[in-house]
């Protein structure tokens, strides 16, 4: 039997890894296909656009690892997939599968905002590597002329933690070089209130981030769509024009190409539905995990917010789905349980720890904790993780994001 | 002389003690009638409606403790007030006064909202010991296949504080019992701002009560009317339909039907309009304490809220009454003060202890401070204020509500 | 050559001595012109107006320091300046100057809120010290027999502070007396929210005073823009009318009339323009420090709020111009820096510390923090301030205010 993964972040590794745990390696063969050639910690990427960190510092090569647990491992682009002929297409070569694992993250919709490029327009992102290192060099350029900054989310946009993480980041850089002054920071969200996340906010998230940003001097707009980004501007649905010399906007996501162009496979935007074994609603050989799967924003706001996938949400779904295939193979009962969620917000000069179980409101458990001590764990966490997942450790940390 | 006093609880018994007291009981005889024979602790029904304690647990007979201070017991409704002749009407009986005490406390005016029942509609209420019971069994069932709940108060509702008390206590319960995520809440309320408790809030209690729902994934409207209940949903004046399995719904007061009809007594909501002394501003024998005096709202707002009258204020007010009904009868001075207010709001696991004096603002003092001891000082005081009033005693405790 | 002074106030003063310090006496001769013969520490107006202080408290005869000095002092009122001619004139005479100080702070423009007297019309201000001492007489009437008051700035306002003080003061002082309940309080201000101060708020400041104001049962409205006082009320440009029975509201302020007039001094409002160093756009051999000196305001808000201009940052550009004659005169380099402030608001029962570098937001520190100890600390600085200016103190304290 050939099971093929599709994706090498944090669903196709971690369910590479435990499929290889719940099933002899003689009579199961699997397969992982990535055209990035690296696992890379996605969540640091706003530390890569602040400079403390590179590409380098927070990935390691997926070959070796992967090989020396009888993975084997393809860099390629998946061009196209036949659901119906169980077949992935590589441009070099078609594959066959018996299971179909599909964890391959998003696509960045930036054509959602016209101007936000970064490579063909002036606004910058950093939801993909070359876009923090994009980022980070307009950063940097920026640092020595600074101006006004507005820094935001899309409407439709389900990752918004990194654009409150670069907000504080860069206040914070600024600060120390006492540059804040030259640099009035406006903060537009199509959240309703600070704080919401797409996941209805956390504990009594709404009035800290309201004073950490009038602390800050950060002007924040709630409930705002951007819909242009210039040269020197961001503008909003309400005709309202922001002075900008530097914009970071975090765009909607999408479902990627091959995905979106397989005929059934996914709804119009890309993404997959999927039971609650996170196996497909019509193929029941095909499983989905992380950013790919479709799930539906947690309420109806003025504008329109979805509903995030966290690594550590998307680890949650790879354990859940591997659990789920071996069981299809061993012929054992399948599980399932709601996704919770953990995470450590950077805010420059310290950080926000937020637990929320389950992560749809109304939660049984609801936190929000705050100090130094957050960042170091969650600098901590970050080396950890990366150390753990080479080695391809076969319990994941339960540590936290 | 025979004085008559109608009503059996806050106001009717501390009246009735107070002039026990006061007036020589060989020149004065003191009849108290109602319909209810129990002395019933009504702070206490929001914890009837949760389980915690039974009726039983929150009243006593109050036959024997009057006739052992020589005031004499009816049980019965009266059925009409005649000011004119000094007479009161009972199915049994017709009873001469010469100076009346009512104390007749408030008629649910569920009507006001249509589905609002609970023995004839689908929503709950816990503002009459037969309704907190209805409302605990319905709340038990609901327990074991919880869904989306509605809390709130209805336009013109005086009495918020128990809504706020079930809100936090049903979700205590679910959180005990790992059972939150299933149960989404949302609180309605008319008044302006959260905590306004139709006093003008206490001290800086809008700040915390938000934060506190906030940290409890419970939606609130503010300034929002509910128009209509039906089984599986509240409905509000701009049009909004919120999905709720369990709704509980504090109505608007009215005056009892008996001095509703009396001609010239009452305001057409059956209020009674009196002095300063709590002396009725036309009929100089009859003194009227509790609930069923007429007092205006603090304030105009948006959506109506009316002015609350606790336990505490009745008893403020019987005090009064009593004073000014004994200085008649001796030709003493009247008195009078402005009233004040001291309670406790159980919040499931902690209690918020708030202060008005006096209780319109703005005030001298104005009190909130909020934790666990609270919470122990409230449980405390239920049954200590039951166990002084059952003594009969002549003072009454100074303590918290 | 002859530099005149015309103001004796924190820029006046503060010029002349540094001017003195900086310029050899027997060259530069320095004449300073000021209608009032005293200098007043105009921060503790409110103190005046509560009656915790006289004008004789917080003031000094400016003759003998000056004298002392070799300052020439004419106590006279500039009915005029001519520019071009390089002359000023009095009642009395007319003066040639090389090199002009304008230093003559604001006119109140009181006729911009119909009924704002206080001499003419119902209102109150604080503005002057005879405002502040007609404040004062009414004050201690009112609190003989209290009632609603209203207390605010009018559209335009820029010295908001001291409405804040006044409204803390005012009832603390109800509080000792237990008249609050008396004398319900209103807040009007056109600050888009409590805390703005014309510079874009202080840190955590928004939710400090929401709850400050909510604690004490004072209501509030931002962006709200007064319209009239009258007798027995003050409107507000919604049609709202508010009972108010001792009205204290901060008019817009504008220039004195000898520079409104002088042709091409000022603008319209009577405000002057000056490049960074403080000297006039076109006239180079002028000088303006203090209110006299036309800034624009932080942003634009729906009610207009200007820029305030503190006796400490009067002092800093006070600072800045002396240093720029100088390097006029002994051919050194210009200097110049950014404003930077740091207040003390008395809040009654405590003060908050307020510290901004720049004024203008974004900026590098941004600062509030409150206590006792910062009330101790404002009425220490009161005292010790006037007692350095008064020996003519050649450093500045660089302490808060």
């Amino acid at each position: 039997m050939h099971t093929v993964i599709i994706g090498g972040s944090f669903g196709g590794l971690n369910v590479a890894y435990d499929l290889r745990r719940l099933l002899p390696h003689k009579s199961h063969k699997i397969t992982l296909i990535s055209a990035e050639p690296r696992f890379i910690f996605i969540p640091s990427l706003p530390w890569v656009t602040m400079g403390s960190k590179t590409i380098d510092d927070i990935s390691f090569e997926l070959k070796g690892p992967l090989n020396s647990k009888r993975i084997e491992f393809i860099e390629a682009t998946v061009t196209s997939i036949d659901p119906e002929k169980n077949q992935v297409h590589t441009p070099a070569e078609t594959i066959d599968y018996d299971c179909l694992v599909i964890a391959t993250g998003h696509r960045s919709a930036n054509e959602a905002v016209p101007g936000l490029g970064p490579f063909d327009g002036p606004g910058h992102s950093l939801m993909s590597p070359p876009e923090a290192e994009e980022a980070h060099e307009a950063w940097t350029t920026f640092l020595e002329n600074p101006g006004p900054m507005v820094i935001g989310c899309a409407p439709g946009a389900s990752c918004l933690g990194p654009a409150y993480e670069f907000l504080f980041e860069a206040h914070h850089a600024l600060k120390k070089r006492k540059l804040c002054h030259k640099a009035p920071m406006t903060f537009i969200t199509p959240e309703p209130f600070l704080g919401h996340f797409g996941v209805g906010g956390f504990g009594k998230i709404r009035q800290y981030l309201e004073s950490e940003l009038e602390d800050r001097d950060i002007r924040y707009h709630t409930s705002a769509a951007i819909t242009t980004i210039t040269g020197n501007s961001v503008e909003t649905a309400d005709g309202s024009v922001f002075e900008s010399r530097f914009s970071l906007v975090i765009p909607p996501l999408a479902g990627v190409t091959a995905v979106a162009e397989a005929p059934g496979l996914g709804n119009p935007k890309g993404f997959i539905p999927v039971d609650e074994h996170y196996r497909h609603t019509t193929f029941s050989n095909i499983y989905v995990v992380g950013v790919a799967v479709a799930l539906p924003p947690v309420e109806d706001t003025p504008v329109p917010v979805n509903f995030p996938k966290t690594g550590h949400m998307t680890e949650q779904m790879a354990r859940i789905a591997a659990n789920n295939i071996a069981a299809d193979v061993l012929g054992t009962q399948k599980t399932t349980h709601e996704l919770s969620v953990e995470c450590i917000m950077d805010m420059g000069n310290e950080a926000a720890h937020m637990v929320a179980d389950p992560v749809r409101p109304p939660r049984n458990v609801s936190r929000l904790s705050h100090g130094k001590r957050w960042l170091i764990a969650k600098r901590f966490f970050a080396r950890y993780y990366l150390w753990k997942l080479r080695l391809g450790a076969n319990k994941s940390p339960k540590w936290v994001w």
